[in-house]
């Protein structure tokens, strides 16, 4: 029942657009959603997407402007003169109006507002445009439906009907006092049930979650989720109502702040995908192999440091991978840990004396385990001068990664960075490094004819 | 306006507990919503929690259940009989009783499922344990709102009247012929709007994204996502109306899944968390530890086997982490994009020819600047006879590490593993392995005095 976009029918496409063959376009278009066409944009040059769009209703339009993926719609928007782009500024939600706004140069942004013929969709983008796009009110839209506490269901229902075209997705209405403040709301399904005449007073829900504008859109979706709430409401300081975040926005910050963690952790920079250009996709990587590199070429100058040892000992050098390896892996699974519970924060959280204690007490236990199976290993190659030296170093390293594992995630997030950068390649190396300096200073301690 | 649970907060409620204080305990659990309750009870032990869930109503305590975390309700409901179970499961939604029945022993299921009182109740969940958690059917709750396509308004309003105990949230009402086949939706506001006896025949939206029951879970998140669905109806083979999935549930499936991507990549087994026994905690991390530790003795074998070569130049041994932790860095990066871009399935992939020419070409330019990097390492430490040797090692490893990125993933998603593996330490320490081989038959083969 969902659309699949083939390379035939893209074929198909292009040619009736080559041949501007408007009925054939318009038809194909009709049957499929505006989320479907945001798809079919990606594939075509500007001048096609353009030409598609210009054969289509403005709301339909600004929906499948909407749903373009924010690296490529940038470059498409760039085509646009403001007089172009303002008709569909003029059909989009003040959300997206705002984000998509955001994004393009100040004279644009300030050309398009002012072309709006419909001055309160204006004054909405005015206000939204204030707030950073990372808090509650960077990411509320205007549009809700709101009814004083003294009216009854009847102006209520007369009401919605006024806002029916503004307001896409009702999930219930706002119930407010005079000067604004938010008191409460009733669902559109106490609506439809209620008597024509009962008073909104009498039937409306105090008990309303509501988030402020400046509350960070993280701690928003957290509550979102844990009440699964629908839509939730966002207020001043004094509680008086100004938007509504909906669950679909809140999808979305789930779904960023997923990639955001797992790009982090996997050492790449910016908000990169597979189908970028190579340049940005070089761009991504190189910062980090080379941040990773520097830290291996530090571990290489701390081994040039042992060469003599290692002349009399060459197997010395054969624990290196293993040193290093276990160090970045440990690392990596506690911070991997410590980010998940950052960010879920039901329930107490332990305090840092609590967590650096239970982080010993396994890391001591993980340590052993590796560290005796490596020791076996020296004494399987015949090396049993090398058993304490390589158990008592990967215990060693076990403990150290376990303990930077722990901290670096905590002091991240304290300093205001993404915490899970702490399981990236940079930390990893960090730990590598320190691994191996560890294991050639217990060699040197414990191995006699070094 | 939401609450947080504090150490003190906790002492006042565990002394009122201790004391049997009902009063108390009643007036302020009044005051809470019951994901905030859910918090409390994991900081109280089973006896006390058991106490403090019998004071409340049983629509509350079953959500209270509901909210639970899996891992620590399984324990909590073990303590139950099923006369004490079956109270709490008549008052779920179908889905989320199926969701606890399922994690309980058979006989314990079996006799709360007889020992319902609401006979319907019983026949959802019945219906639903059929189902695998991870597809549609799965995921689906039974409770929603349907009609007849010959009936009006009026009817329609009784019909959500009748439903509106059982079904929570009523985001549209789904209109059905006489077979029960779903032929489409009125939104709620269109029946607030709507005149009393219009008829649903004329007002009803045809046009409606519907997913059957064998439909992967995750497939169903993205569709929710792309078309912005509160919820979506899930039907049989026939078209059938079976059920609906709410977006809140879709949520609970995207994060899931990105935890599960995060632990995949960090090397964790199974679902743990920071708080979990420290047991639990070293089951999850020791499998792949020892994983990679394995691969790294591998790679020791290696360098043990070059232990001439590394006596006669010891500099050699320098270079084997920046081998090492380049090889794994760039093939963490490519499998989290190509991961990436798998979850994320709008527009035109890639074909396997086209991904892996890409790749090639991106590892040549990565593994140039980090051979040059390290290259001119190898000039600043008086070793300029290993230029060659480690420059060319590193571009191989950049483009072993890449194809290895790249297909690996893609093979696991073909044979139903996650593909997030590919970014573990298992791979990661594939990948340092491979690199070392390389690094010393280049070695051997470039310089003429070993």
């Amino acid at each position: 029942m969902t659309f699949e976009l083939t390379k035939e029918y893209l074929d198909r496409i292009q040619t009736a657009i080559d041949a501007g063959d408007e009925t054939t376009l318009r038809a194909d278009m009709d049957e499929l959603y505006p989320a479907d066409i945001s798809g079919i944009l990606y594939e075509l040059d500007t001048t096609s997407a353009r030409y598609l769009l210009s054969l289509l209703d403005k709301n339909v339009g600004a929906e499948i402007l909407v749903n373009l993926d924010e690296s490529i719609r940038d470059g498409f928007i760039a085509s646009f003169t403001s007089e172009e782009l303002a008709p569909f500024v003029e059909e989009m939600d003040s959300d997206d109006a705002v984000d998509l706004l955001n994004e393009q140069p100040v004279q644009l942004r300030e050309e398009v507002i002012g072309l709006l013929n419909d001055r309160e969709q204006a004054r909405f983008i005015i206000d939204l445009l204030h707030y950073d796009e990372d808090v509650a009110g960077g990411l509320m839209q205007k549009e809700l439906v709101k009814i004083q506490v003294d009216t009854n269901v009847n102006q209520c229902i007369e009401e919605i009907r006024q806002q029916a075209e503004n307001v896409e997705k009702v999930y219930a209405v706002y119930v407010v006092d005079e000067a604004g403040k938010l008191l409460g709301f009733v669902s559109l399904k106490k609506i439809v049930l209620a008597r024509k005449y009962a008073k909104i007073a009498d039937i409306y829900e105090q008990d309303v979650v509501a988030v402020e504008t400046y509350r960070p859109v993280t701690e928003v979706a957290e509550i979102m989720q844990k009440y699964d709430l629908d839509a939730v409401p966002v207020v001043n300081v004094q509680g008086r109502l100004l938007g509504r975040i909906t669950i679909d926005d809140i999808v979305d910050v789930i779904t960023e702040q997923a990639e955001d963690d797992i790009q982090a952790i996997s050492g790449l920079s910016g908000e990169v995908e597979e189908d970028d250009t190579l340049w940005v996709r070089a761009k991504a990587q190189l910062p980090w192999l080379l941040a990773g590199a520097v830290g291996s070429l530090m571990a290489a100058t701390v081994i040039n440091g042992f060469q003599s040892e290692l002349g009399k000992i060459a197997a010395l050098a054969a624990f290196i991978p293993i040193i290093g390896s276990t160090g970045g892996n440990v690392g990596i699974q506690t911070a991997s840990l410590i980010v998940q519970s950052l960010s879920d924060s039901s329930g107490l959280t332990y305090s840092l004396g609590q967590r650096l204690l239970r982080t010993l007490v396994l890391a001591l236990v993980n340590g052993a385990v590796v560290g005796l199976l490596a020791g076996s290993y020296t004494l399987l190659i015949g090396e049993p001068r090398l058993f304490s030296v390589v158990g008592l170093s990967l215990l060693s390293v076990v403990l150290l990664a376990s303990f930077m594992g722990t901290i670096t995630p905590l002091l991240l997030n304290r300093i205001g960075i993404n915490p899970a950068v702490a399981s990236g390649p940079f930390i990893t190396t960090a730990n590598d490094l320190i691994g191996i300096g560890v294991y050639f200073l217990i060699a040197e301690y414990l191995l006699a004819e070094l």
